[in-house]
């Protein structure tokens, strides 16, 4: 059987050219277009993109499929400079340190940590975006904000949830990325670049964790970049991918640092500390086991 | 015995405050010191960062410890923007792709696409800023460019170079990316930002390589790439690790696309393509085994 | 300040031997003790184990504390052999064998793909146990199991389950490797090594799924492993390892397959198939953009 | 145009028939072929295997196309069981557990840790491996083995190689699990399962290594395995790979033992100890940048 002859594909019994035109419907994209010598981003060409538009501009017309405007552009990238890093007690820095030690190349490195940006370590901007889109879903067809953002907390106070996620900081008593977020976004507010809601959401959410409390639980990075990936209508899938793309930034720098520190299979911690025992005592392995 | 009767720590037999002292000095950066309510970056307040520096900026600082010049920040800006996608063919967008459909959250599944972006994948950006240095070490104490770049090319044809990374693409005649980084070296060239030596090393090597081919092997995105990072000071692990950061926009980018699509469990041809079954044919597990 | 002088740490203010102790407790473990010429796992000295106990008695002895019957090591031995690949157009292989190809080492290849094994790729097996669990809690305090089993069945459909895990396969209208380990688990039901009560409510479950229908959906792989490892007293969560730690021999398997033959940054497809674009057609950047 | 009038396929001007049986090939493995209702590994049908062939005997012929004998398959089994764990100081151990806390799942946690498996720490048992091999090779036609060994491990400290992989350890003055390796070897050897001629190599090297010194170096877990991944006929990626199996169950055991103390984003140490900062003092973000 032969393809000129009209014939059936032999594996799957349809026409060869209509299994072929299948196949090529097995992964579409919007996103990219190449053809020898041609690259297009969501149909802009490269060489005209190349020298006109920033890295931010790109990161948004990636994820969003059309260019932001400059005021954007401003605040998003305003969020990405203000997560790049928490330090080397966050285990994604200290993964991509420790990899480092055991030979691992830099995308190694990279990736080993990344990974571990998930719910706990990488989730609560994605989640406080939730939260936040609870209380505008809750407003609709009106309603008082206060009274939605405390019927929410309230909602997953009952459901068990102990920290509520974008409040509250185990380190920070008031993180410092707080206010100067907080005051960009109500710049861009009065400047009409974006409408304010969020910023407001969050506010109220912030009074509604803390009726009641002496100790005061503020707004942290998470819930001060969810205002703002939320005002620049972001999905919660976005806001967590564009964390992680600007911590991927402090992940580098220290497994380039680790680099050039050098160490070989550096543990969590120095061996003077090491770990604790607490397993059974030397046993000897049974000669007889049951069949 | 007890650490205030100035006893010795039972473990190391070490003074307990000695041992304490030398476990803090474990981890060790020059990037990031964090304090309850205060976070700064290479020295910088984030307060103060924040609103006042880009994405770009930040890049450079958490790499190089130094804020960049506003030109060198857009001669990076625009090597970063180059190369923030290949289409899902690349086996790191197709890998976030399938990772997706197999319940991979987004930071796994930019994981385990950035974690391909090893020698081949991503290296050939790093291996090329190796060579321009190589030819740049040739030329020290003076010499003749063209001549220390035949050398140099010369020196790995020697070796058994195929293909030398920067040069040439399987797809593209002509990377569409070629010329406009290249037109925006010789731009900041022209303004004193750079200095255009490796402009020019990267073009001799590029001759090199081409004396006495009929078919041209053009400079690549890596190879002008890399023209831009070794004008820019960057070392090549600095080199591999910025188009980690660039490609990782990519990835994201397909990886949310992928979600919104759907798809469970999806293979990298679809079913009526399969796989090509080369091994042994059918036979039965002997009865009896050797002892 | 010094230790000796009965001093507080500097930067705790606690005494440096309390410190100390906390910090040689901030990593605890159960499985292992090791010392300078001694190693020892849940307590057995590693030179005993050595030559005596088989490698699934070692899994079974880290996961669970204590060495297994010979019987139950071969029941957990069959499962683990029937789990150990299902050929390169699942998505973990294909990420294995693409991995290889972009210069990643066997370490790279491996976790890139073990990633992808989560909930939907890897996940079954576990989410199978946790129903067979729920039966079983049902079943507490007596009732009958094929009504537990309607009731269980019925209440994930509400929930809009569409395909229970461990039930049906998508390539196989009978998975060839139900029989045979449903068979070894009625047989060491039979010996006394297990009850059987989970191989009940497996089929029970199934006969549950299969009411009223022509064409059967009948207990796959993930299903009659799970029956194995509810039987042997595993945790849902082991479930997922120990498919993890079976499918990691298909795994690596592929991976020294694909360096044997070689390519380099080998796509998902052919060329000749590449992918479909669906995106805005070519367009210029704007020259102005709004501020 | 369409396939039915034995047109050529618009996108490659070949046959389709002709594209389609190219991109059948695009993947191809000796290693498993499936069927509706079939799966065979390595010709074996997988329902002959369950039950009737052992875990270790599957990694082996899953690995060498072969089934293995018993005493063949004893030997790779006993590696397999001496390399599970090495403990939480050890930072694949440690990656796992941190990325527990951080909400990674069992596949995400094994993932990042078994990535950083790579040459300075998962690299040794190959790279010792591929010693042995060159003292063979050096023996090929004959020549003394001590003079083979000694030659060799001069070369290597001439290449400015400080530690020869396989032998000494930073924490086990001699490392329990030699010599039990080892008898097994000779064992093997008395028994003609294997030639012992790599066990021999392995002792002259280790002898080489230790002329002259008053403080030995003895062959540690990765010289002895090599010997029996040498003695066994694998190869050095083999080697990598199945230490990877090997130490996946530690990954595992302490995955699943994490899970259970809990802990939410675990640092790699307590916070009364942290890190050193050693860079730049506070200073101000400067207002003016050059351009």
């Amino acid at each position: 059987m032969s393809a000129t002859d009209g014939g059936r594909d032999p594996l799957t019994g349809e026409a060869p050219q209509a299994v072929l035109d299948e196949a090529r419907r097995w992964w579409q994209t919007d996103i990219i277009d190449i053809h020898p010598g041609e690259i297009a981003l969501r149909g802009y060409p490269i060489q005209e993109l190349i020298g006109n538009v920033g890295f931010v501009d790109t990161i948004w017309l990636m994820l969003r499929g059309e260019l932001p405007t400059r005021a954007q552009a401003a605040l998003l990238e305003a969020a990405l400079v203000a997560s790049v890093d928490h330090g080397p007690q966050a285990p994604s820095i200290a993964i991509a340190r420790m990899a480092t030690t055991c030979g691992v190349p830099v995308n190694g490195a990279m990736a080993s940590a990344i990974n571990v940006l998930d719910d706990i370590h990488g989730g609560p901007g994605e989640q406080c975006m939730e939260l936040y889109l609870e209380v505008d879903a809750e407003l609709e067809g009106g309603g008082d904000l206060d009274e939605a953002a405390r019927l929410v907390v309230q909602r997953h106070r009952d459901a068990g949830v102990r920290y509520l996620p974008g409040f509250g900081h185990r380190f920070h008593p008031l993180d410092p990325r707080k206010h100067p977020l907080l005051a960009l976004v109500d710049d861009a507010t009065a400047d009409g670049v974006v409408t304010g809601r969020f910023a407001a959401i969050g506010r109220a959410v912030e009074t509604a964790i803390n009726v009641g409390r002496s100790k005061p639980i503020p707004m942290n990075v998470d819930g001060v970049t969810a205002v703002i990936y939320c005002e620049l209508g972001f999905t919660p899938q976005h806001g967590r991918g564009v964390f992680i793309l600007a911590r991927s930034v402090g992940i580098l720098a220290h497994t380039v640092e680790q680099l050039a520190q050098g160490g070989r299979i550096k543990g969590p911690v120095p061996k003077s500390i090491g770990y604790t025992y607490t397993g059974p005592a030397r046993r000897p392995v049974p000669h007889e086991r049951e069949p």
